[in-house]
């Protein structure tokens, strides 16, 4: 991030069909259109990607659809008529991937699934993202974001114990799967630039919550301890959790016994460093209750701002509880070019989350493409991939 | 998932030295690994990745470092000590590509920042993790997963209104890390293969925690409305949560009109049908406390198992919450093949998380190699990269 020296962006020159619509799939494409992919949605005409029906809205356009589809281009076209087919396939012939979220077997319903495709478009990429992916016994199912937090396994770690279980804040279940089918798309890339080979990427939402469940099966599996909610408490670590202050919580993660004695200091309260309950990791996990307490005592009595200038200065780890105004207002989230302000012809000025894969050396853009109206780049895409005869 | 033709993993023939420690990396190194490439780690001798201290351990061995370290080499080296740095320079000299997640610094101190080894192996593209990024007022500062979950707005969205704060219940700060610098680096190999450049990637696990907010900033911003915890409740959907039944939770996502109409057959409630409080998704979203008060009258009656055949009986997305044993009894995990039994010469028999990005026609592999001892693959690293003669 030091110098600008210009740098072709890492996917430039690759293009991609995109179907897909809401979250998953177009996570995925933002990602890779952030990457120097140039993606083009495909959408139905008339609605479009359903989530452009999705409030809250500014002058009449989704936020949410703004939210995930800068840098893309657009085009309506109606796959079950025979002249848009004939695009769409034109589209195929000069694309690398294409990209789509339905349910496991409308693809094929349409003439188009990877037996028909691959033959046909051998240099032709495909990544699909679905609730279970292609196989197994529930592949057929609809899935949303809530169905696989509540299958995989992560609700039962999040949250209080003896409370109602939690959903992750964000839909975790597409955004993952998100993640991983962007993952699988340029491994692909880079597999056909090595032996000419394209494949197909199937992606399953509920496989990616399995995925990121850290060490949960191993150490179930092992030990026989089922894994339950812990607030805030890292499961081995204490302190490593949130604290309530005077004015608000914060977060303390005092890894070791080194970052304990700092944060001792950092309290004034060198009792604790010394205090037997406390005097190692275990003993601090042990204890973790009389640690909190204690420790509480002494925050409740300064403002969360207080501490962190107290805490930071002496080199513990820590962290306000920011909500999405503060995280917005964060000097770092600034400097990393992590909120992108978008002109867009419609919703005026939007601030949109700004790509987190950095190229050291390459220059950030000073700002992104805006989300583009249903089939607003219908001539443009007509004119290079069909012709100007058409 | 089909067929099961032989075909060349994604990354076959990729070689990376890996000297990362405890999460962020290594989350990123598995899943190149999965994806067929090679993974050499780079131990600090005598106690190695951080994480083989952490419990739980089976027979001595860290669960933990099992868990994300499967399907790698280590060797130890001491890269303050100027033969085992020239044995780390002859293992750099045949790689494709560097991991680490040191803090930003760290690297250069050895002598091994992006100036001096990009000019020196032009080929060799560097993937970094931090928790901030190498750039901007904090970059220097400590993070672990707690400070990044705090910072980035995720926790100030998860949990329930009114009380604390929850954190999500896996490392998400780390793992969205991980995830991102993975496809940071499959990105720079496709470049590499294309043009011959090699580029560093910079992850900042505050970042990725920005990008993974959904709608938050693009909504939050034109409406000045702050998002909060909703339970387990969607912002704008309804019925799309959890609810109470007779022997625990389960998940109903009713996202439109037709599913709900078809929940309550299900239930077996034709007067939730016509209820005016509850004719269109915005009337149930405006008057959610009753719909969930009338549902859970009648879901209470019955048990979790009960209603989720009635309700896929009917095509309602629906879900257990389940919990990690559950989750792994579930037939669509295993026959996604999403739980790998692995041979472990330490720890026995182990499970680990299996692969999310599977290729159509591909074969499984049937298990993974187990996670090394520290320095295990020394003598045939240095036999192949330095030479008999050493």
């Amino acid at each position: 991030m030091a110098e600008s020296a210009p740098s072709t962006p890492l996917l430039s020159g690759v293009t991609i069909i995109d179907l897909s619509r809401v979250l998953a799939g177009p996570f995925c494409t933002m990602t890779l259109a952030n990457l120097g992919a140039r993606v083009i949605k495909v959408e139905i005409p008339g609605t479009g990607d359903d989530s452009r029906a999705f409030g809250p809205f500014a002058n009449g356009k989704s936020l949410y659809f703004s939210a995930i589809n800068c840098n893309k281009e657009s085009i309506a076209l109606n796959l079950k008529n025979a002249d848009d087919r004939a695009i769409f396939e034109t589209l195929l012939e000069k694309a690398d991937v294409l990209v789509e979220n339905y349910r496991p077997g409308t693809m094929e319903k349409l003439g188009y699934g990877w037996d028909v495709l691959h033959p046909r478009f051998p240099h032709l990429i495909y990544g699909a993202a679905s609730g279970f992916g292609d196989s197994g016994p529930i592949s057929q199912r609809a899935a949303y974001d809530m169905v696989v937090q509540g299958l995989g396994g992560i609700m039962s770690v999040t949250g209080y114990p003896g409370q109602p279980p939690a959903r992750v804040g964000i839909s975790i279940g597409d955004i993952a799967a998100g993640i991983y089918l962007a993952n699988g798309i340029t491994a692909a890339l880079y597999r056909r630039a090595i032996s000419g080979e394209a494949n197909k990427i199937d992606i399953a939402m509920l496989d990616c919550q399995i995925a990121i469940m850290e060490d949960a099966v191993t150490a179930y599996d092992k030990t026989g301890e089922v894994p339950g909610p812990k607030g805030t408490r890292h499961p081995s670590i204490a302190p490593f959790q949130s604290f309530a202050a005077q004015d608000g919580n914060l977060v303390i993660a005092a890894g070791n016994d080194h970052l304990y004695r700092l944060m001792t200091e950092a309290l004034e309260r060198p009792d604790l460093a010394t205090d037997a309950r406390f005097v190692s990791n275990d003993l601090r996990h042990l204890n973790v209750d009389a640690l909190q307490a204690a420790m509480e005592t002494t925050l409740r009595t300064r403002s969360v701002a207080a501490w962190l200038d107290a805490l930071n200065a002496k080199g513990v780890p820590c962290a306000p509880i920011n909500d999405i105004p503060h995280m917005m207002q964060e000097p770092q989230v600034a400097a990393r070019n992590m909120i992108v302000t978008v002109q867009d012809p419609v919703a005026g000025a939007i601030k949109v989350a700004g790509n987190p894969i950095k190229v050291v050396g390459a220059a950030e853009p000073a700002s992104f493409a805006p989300p583009p109206e249903l089939d607003a780049d219908r001539a443009a895409i007509l004119a290079e991939f069909v012709g100007a005869g058409r």
